[in-house]
């Protein structure tokens, strides 16, 4: 099971090595599961983030699961759909 | 099992709904799998192009698998890797 405080939100303004960092802090902190999430355009850095986690650093972490889903948002022209992902890793 | 010719590509160059047409076409032309793929950047659009077909088009489709991975491609700075990803959806 996954909580907020296993969980990366993955966003456009911070480089992707700073997520992939919190993903690894997480994994170093003792949990054994860590949701990465992320929405819209956010999305293909979120797929970066796992990937590079598995790849270059975490060998052990797998992709337990992976959902995609459609979430409203409220923007300043009112209410508008945006794409949602989550990938759960595990080790 | 998803071939060539039920897979649809999504790049960064057409209109989002020209790859939702192109999945709705595929599942209208009898095939029961339609594999959506794309790299790098794409990826989010082909998470857009999954969720409108299901949400607005084809609300007898669900998502069947997603897969991510790691690509290298050759550019002219030399080889790099991008992400992957692969949505199957299901009739």
């Amino acid at each position: 099971m996954t909580s907020d405080e296993n969980t990366v939100f993955v966003g456009n303004t911070k480089p992707t090595m700073n997520y992939v960092l919190a993903v690894i802090t997480q994994f170093n902190r003792g949990t054994n599961e860590v949701a990465i999430k992320a929405r819209g355009r956010a999305i293909s850095r979120a797929v970066d983030v796992a990937e590079i986690t598995r790849q270059r650093f975490l060998s052990d972490v797998v992709v337990k699961s992976i959902e995609i889903g459609t979430e409203q948002i409220e923007s300043e022209r009112g209410q508008s759909n945006v794409s949602a992902m989550t990938i759960t890793l595990k080790k």
